[in-house]
């Protein structure tokens, strides 16, 4: 078997714990070294395989991922595991290639307008950076997954309505340039269910046994909803934040990330088993807001919990 | 066109509006009757037109509802409106008949454990108080709707799993006794969306042109995604409340009714005109977070407005 097909089986889902990096990107206080650790490390005991831990950026802009090298190490430490981590400039890609992260994400705008103002490039010079981290993967570190994640794939805080077809334009430019793996992210929580099927149906099409992810944020709520349609209509692979951390860097107070608890919940619901304990998660929540009492935390699951009574339940 | 056919549309959705009931069932502080009509009047402004507004209840043992005859009143002036309130006995059927209350809501719970646990009485006997409902209403109050609510059908609380089919032969019963519309509950939130959707399209088959309705929980962060899959499978009315209040009686702490504001954006993701103005909506759910300050509302939305910039935005 393939690596991509051992890390991102195509006849299961799996779901990606985002939330020590998109989760602590907005925040002014964050975990400590040892309590992101044990964040991990109890999200494991539940089940999580699938660990976002961070961004390779300048640790003064960053202080938050100052040591993203420390998580990579106990990620892979714990044996079964598997990190993955942004880089969004060379600098980037050179320092994560030194490491042993499993997957390097490099990010996309689906707009013009959005990658001009976000990341003073244009896409083309966004793609590039796939194409180098590819080439890059392929001369040192053949196991190494490359991700390109399309943000605004699904509306855009600039240029509002975003077209489709331009979107899986985008995601076939990324995988020619080399990704492994191309993700959908609705950044500032636009997308309804349907709109969220259709573009699942198409990455599925363009796609074929290769894993593509869907990326969701809970602005306004329809998170769960856009991953049972997401899931409904192909997509295997899905983001969320432990307690649906994350917030909107375009409005603030705003939910975050799709609520990670509540996805488990929903996939078990539709038949998914995630091998995560649901009940065991609540120690991982615990640690994060011990860590961050100023922060919100999201979920219906976790102030309910599981329904005792179904035979389905985890 | 029938008053049913006026009432619920069934080539459009209808949102009905269950705060002022459900939503104040467990509250320990409630808003005045003053309030409680500038909430009303908010949301109509808003372009809302259903309102469960309370229960035909001792208002010794619910004070909460004792105002009943006046929000009746309340709804019957706005001219456009219509108002719904349970009657979960002869008593209250009684006391309804005597009211301009433009529908009555009797309560039938899925599980005969659930029904002698709850409403001490079988679900043959809830069956024949609509039959009752219905024969009153013919007699005396034609243009008045009868609806049968059934609870705990997605499952129960004391019995765990629900067979769909027995639900969907309770549903039988309700309308062969007089109901006008048989309403599904997810009471305790233990649904997902695949489940929502099979029911959804089962109780299409059963009932034709004839409107059903959904009613569901968030207790489990489920309730956006499950109101997506009864709108895929032929659901065209769905109740919701305000700032998601409402609780669980099963689960304290636990979130509440779907959140009607998200519910509104849902349906306009989904190419559903609500005629509901989702800015004008906050004036109303700034009515009711100040007459119950200790009470927790939810929803993405309200932190978050509409997009700005998509073409469908209300």
């Amino acid at each position: 078997m393939s690596n991509l097909a051992r890390i991102y089986p195509h006849d299961r889902v799996t779901l990606r714990e985002v939330g020590l990096r998109d989760g602590l990107q907005l925040v002014r206080k964050w975990p400590d070294t040892d309590e992101k650790q044990q964040w991990l490390t109890r999200e494991h005991a539940a089940g999580v395989r699938h660990f976002e831990i961070g961004s390779f950026l300048p640790a003064k802009s960053f202080p938050q991922f100052a040591d993203i090298g420390e998580m990579i190490s106990a990620v892979a430490a714990l044996g079964d595991a598997h990190s993955a981590a942004l880089a969004l400039n060379e600098r980037g890609l050179d320092d994560a290639m030194q490491t042993a992260v499993g997957e390097i994400v490099c990010v996309i705008s689906a707009t013009e307008d959005h990658s001009q103002a976000n990341m003073r490039r244009s896409r083309a010079d966004a793609i590039e950076l796939v194409r180098k981290a590819a080439s890059l993967r392929d001369a040192h570190a053949p196991d190494k997954i490359i991700n390109a994640g399309i943000a605004m794939a699904f509306g855009c805080s600039i240029s509002g309505d975003v077209e489709p077809g331009e979107v899986i334009r985008l995601a076939e430019a990324c995988l020619e340039a080399g990704a492994d793996v191309v993700g959908l992210a609705d950044t500032v929580g636009y997308a309804g269910p349907h709109q969220v099927g259709a573009m699942s149906k198409a990455m599925a099409r363009l796609c074929g046994e290769r894993p593509f992810s869907i990326h969701l944020h809970d602005t306004r709520g329809m998170g769960i909803a856009n991953a049972a349609a997401a899931l409904d209509n192909g997509a295997r692979v899905l983001d969320g934040s432990l307690g649906g951390l994350g917030g909107c860097p375009f409005a603030p107070g705003a939910t975050g990330n799709v609520v990670f608890e509540d996805l488990v919940f929903l996939c078990e619901t539709m038949g998914f088993a995630t091998g995560i304990d649901l009940s065991a998660l609540k120690q991982a929540r615990a640690i994060a807001e011990h860590s961050m009492p100023d922060e919100a935390f999201y979920g219906a699951l976790a102030k309910a919990g599981p329904p005792a009574n179904l035979k389905w339940s985890a």
